[in-house]
């Protein structure tokens, strides 16, 4: 496994995290992963989406793996504007996976994130409130939630923590630790056979919001980019 | 099943360990089983690598199954030079699977080692630290560990107990009970195709460290060598 | 389902056991399923060998299905002689599987037993005294158990109970409750691609002590003989 150059990590104090002092964008991981290497308050990847994240649906996939203990709290996907948590993916302290869209979240009962990669979708329409979570192309029961909202745009995505506030807030206990690869997503609900096709490694759109192997990104901290093997 | 010659069990008195008297060297272990049948304090086998173990990457991979119970530790290699552990593979206390390189070890939550055969696997880079373990051909998240480090050379490999000394202070509540088959050693990192390749059975690069179609290797105490069925 | 004629239970008292009132012998059980459908200290059945069961090796196979719950001892198969257990197959209280070759038992944590049908295999050779079960055609970690030993010929096998003494002392507690099928013994260690050959109920050699196509049976108490489906 050979690691990249970008993975020569750059260390932020914590303290120095507003405003943030990010390596310079970085563009394309395809067949990188990355690697969170330990438990921080400081280290994750900011997303630079291709288009802006006002949304009134969206399909959000990764694999994802983890060794965190199950009734540790983890952030899987953070997308925060000024002064909204917009959309936040969560593996909840009780082992549930969860999702935020500003405000009180829908939770799931999903088979555990482990050390070896999950694959994870999740969809939700504005229109009907449909939302599932799909795992290994799988899906989830709907939950109805928040029909007739809409995603705010001009925040900040992160990979690795949750801020508590736009671009700062950041807590330790809450931080992912493993590995995060294959982000992509699009602002429409994918259908069952090409979230299956994705999970299988199969050619899909392109994800119109992020696409990981043209996906552009700030490392920041701790964090590894190294060749999926 | 046909009990090779080999199986003729040498008994060494636990208090004799100091120095080995080994029974003589053998060469071969294609096809064949190795059963350690009961917790001792005085069974194991050497094995004699085909080079030097100074090393700064490997893959570690063999096939393994044990009845111990989940909170039972057990050592599941151990190569240890004058004054070092080298490179020991534990299944912990807490059901976690371990590897140590001289000091502090690093910590895995695979699926737990059953009365079934696990092929196992582990790899470790230098250069980045990257290591991960293996399991039925699926990758562990990675974890860091000991970036820079080299394994020494000139120590000894055993199997089915802890040297606490070189080629001494054995315990028998680390010892392995159950089988163990299919050991090979590479000085590098396969591929994740290579691996599963391995785990399949079929044809992969023969182990330039540990071969078990060739491997010599000394008996000691009470194990047996037996075909595989 | 239909129902064989011969499911017309005939209830045998407990307290009449001592000397076996059988219901007559019969012949055949091919696609045939054995319900016991609750717990009794009356109802077996009495398998007939096609030899005596002089044996220095064996092979035994059925598949099961029970509900009882986990640390309810269950027993599985026994062959008494007058004065030995010589061969008893339980499922314990711990949830161990075990066998008795009269005296002791070896003990294996196997898979549980399920509502769902478990193929199970035992296989037993007294020159090295290897021991190991077989769940759906994968072998268990071996045993070595009673190297040299030799089970005695002129005894009785009955399902669904366990005889204390030859041909009485059965207990409630301990009656098998569910399904059992396909039961078939040799008298020699079949191999593993064998043994995966029956699991999959491919044509393998036909047991020549049990052969369940031809099975010589009496039917005691509350057993019911039903169509397979």
């Amino acid at each position: 496994m050979s690691v990249n150059t970008s993975m020569i990590a750059v260390i932020v104090l914590g303290v120095a995290l507003l405003p943030l002092t990010p390596s310079s964008a970085m563009q394309g991981l395809g067949e990188k992963v990355l690697i969170f290497p330990y438990e921080t308050d400081f280290s994750f990847v900011a997303l630079i989406p291709q288009k802006e994240m006002a949304l009134r649906a969206f399909t959000l996939c990764m694999r994802v793996a983890t060794e965190l203990p199950e009734e540790r709290e983890i952030i899987l996907f953070a997308y925060r504007t000024a002064d909204y948590d917009e959309l936040n993916v969560w593996r909840e302290r009780d082992g549930r996976v969860s999702f935020y869209l500003s405000g009180d979240g829908t939770f799931f009962h999903l088979p555990p994130l482990t050390t070896f990669r999950t694959s994870l979708c999740l969809t939700w329409e504005s229109r009907t409130g449909l939302a599932a979570f799909w795992v290994e192309g799988k899906r989830s029961t709907y939950q109805v939630y928040k029909p007739g909202h809409s995603i705010r745009p001009k925040g900040t995505v992160l990979l690795g923590q949750d801020p508590d506030k736009h671009l700062g807030g950041l807590e330790a206990q809450q931080s992912f630790v493993g590995e995060m690869t294959d982000l992509n997503m699009w602002d429409f609900v994918l259908s069952r056979s090409m979230i299956q096709a994705w999970h299988y490694g199969h050619k899909v759109p392109k994800g119109n919001i992020f696409d990981w192997a043209t996906m552009e990104y700030e490392l920041n901290g701790n964090v590894m980019v190294v060749d999926d093997d």
